[in-house]
């Protein structure tokens, strides 16, 4: 009996999540489910990709069911892979592709297309996470059906992959992405420290970076108790990779900075 | 040891829904509790009661706890059912008949009020969720009661019905009414594929609706992938009704949608 | 096997929460979390002590993992506590406090500094919330570690107080503080029924209040039932305290009224 992490951009406001849960549980009571969000914005794949990235190293080994799916109710595939972490159920849309590959890559995956393993919809297609996915991800957790019982087999390397920006080096430095941006406001770019050092930076700096339009000077420092408070810094956050915060502060309001905005970091003078 | 599966206005600001966890797991740590949702809007007996009756079918057999309570502190009746799918409690105000009337009825209904299954206020009864409803539920769910054992046995015809609008023949067609927009703005009707077909329509056809003021020609298709992306249509949805929406798109919000506004649907010329 | 009940800021459109329970389940797959409430305002940690003060009775004893950290990653302590109703975790900025308090106080303290009982991050510490209190809570719960192996023993006084406003006597009256607006609109004081009856009041009578800049006249009745819908009252709410309610109605909307603003209670005249 493995558990079951479930993230979707299901929200709060609907019966979305309860139901997925009770179909879980019709399947086998004794099942766990963490919910690891159901607040990625609607259809939106990378963000909800990006979540399921950053979470998967810290879930239970087991089956990770992702259901961000705004192509419900056509012919997107829907899929099963079975990896060294374990499962990962959902539409073939990109959502799982990254977090697939960093836990080593799919070993098998099926096409879910076996109506046995399915709940029969009283209408439409349109809640695949109720009548499709959550069904699969029961069994599989459950042990009461191995993953080829529910469909056909696809070439593993056919997964749908998801474009993610990379950091490219520019005139005087280079350019990266913001990718998310958290509830207190923080926003994390693409960017590792690594790349930072390539470029001549060394923890401790000041560096010039432009977001948006603004160019600014932040101190690249190993945590906010070395600043003010008020005070904006770069850092590596708990995920490793470059962040802008503000000590006690939102840097995402301060300083403009959303998703998908690009961010460069300057050569040192 | 049966599963809870709770619903309520209570929201997520608040602890409520947490205590609401732990006065069930002072009553006996092993039952499960299953979120159904915490989002209706806040006193909305309507909602709340919609939400349950898609809800049901899909959640395990066990105990309901939904509490939408605008009438806490007054005289209105705290009540538990026994109906052939398992118990439903909660306050006895429209909120549970049409789920219980969904799985087939109500066997028995008391009135609770054996303050041996109820847990002290420390002031004024303005939390029955927490003082009343919940330990009930955690009782009925674990064995540790019967539900005769509750309070006073009511005549099962008691439980107050639910008004909900009913289907109409209109001159040229049909009025029903939209009585749920989902988080990605679809929006369901009370209008069933049975009525469409009643009128004269076929899968396939293209439908002449009025919705707010608006006239509105819809194809009437099996799936989202049967039209364009960004082009809004009708179809029988995942609960097996009659919703529009829009593919990858909001139908709530680019056709001015709400739950309970009037929904016409035309004879075919 | 003891229960963790976590309460935190970290609100649902992240995976915050989700991470923590990941990292609990790493620890041991069968420990029960409670979510007593994510829904802190961030960084607010008069309003999630409050909270957590307002939850302790109802929530099954074990471990309380509470996470409202505005000063994370400066030098503010990480702790643990032991009380007679179990263990608390958390960072030490008052958070923890009155909880604490309550219980009955602590027998020990400890500063969370042992790496063994971390999660090593991945880059800054900006996370403790995954990286320190979720694994102290875990190995706690299940009993993998007894809490002096955590870290250094602190002297149990030094646990960080909160300071919460007293009632005072004032020319006329007394002076309290609105300190939690729940979703419904319900106005909680820090007030109770002893101070107004030392004031002269009784139950049932109209009292003058001043709250905001405005006066009111408001019956201070038992339950909501005693006044008409859409009325003004003081009542005692279920936790214990003075609360301004609006029967079937939003108090703070209609009488303009926010945590943290000074209610004035007149003698009678």
């Amino acid at each position: 009996m493995k558990p079951i992490s479930f993230l979707s951009d299901f929200g709060s406001d609907d019966e979305f999540v309860g139901v997925v849960h009770g179909v879980i549980a019709r399947v086998e009571p004794q099942l766990r489910v963490i919910d690891v969000t159901h607040g990625v914005p609607g259809g939106d794949i990378r963000a909800g990709a990006l979540a399921l990235l950053r979470a998967i190293q810290y879930l239970p080994e087991g089956v990770a069911l992702a259901v961000v799916d705004p192509g419900v109710g056509t012919k997107r595939r829907a899929i099963a892979a079975e990896t060294p972490w374990g499962y990962f159920v959902g539409p073939d849309n990109g959502l799982l592709a990254p977090a697939v590959a960093m836990v080593g890559g799919a070993e098998v995956v099926v096409s879910l297309e076996d109506e046995r393993f399915q709940v029969p919809s009283l209408g439409g297609s349109t809640f695949d996470g109720r009548d499709v996915f959550a069904p699969a991800a029961a069994v599989l957790a459950s042990g009461q059906a191995n993953i080829k019982d529910l469909g056909p087999v696809l070439p593993s390397e056919t997964i749908t992959p998801l474009l993610l920006p990379l950091v490219e080096t520019i005139d005087g430095g280079l350019r990266g992405e913001i990718w998310w941006i958290d509830k207190f406001g923080n926003a994390e770019s693409n960017i590792s420290p690594a790349d930072l050092e390539a470029l001549g930076h060394k923890p401790g700096d000041q560096v010039r970076i432009v977001v948006g339009s603004m160019e600014h000077h932040l101190s690249w420092v190993a945590a906010y108790g070395d600043v003010e408070p008020g005070v904006a810094l770069l850092h590596t956050d708990s995920y490793g990779l470059i962040s802008i915060a503000i000590r006690e502060g939102n840097a995402a309001e301060d300083l403009s900075l959303a998703a998908g905005i690009p961010l460069e970091i300057k050569t040192p003078v």
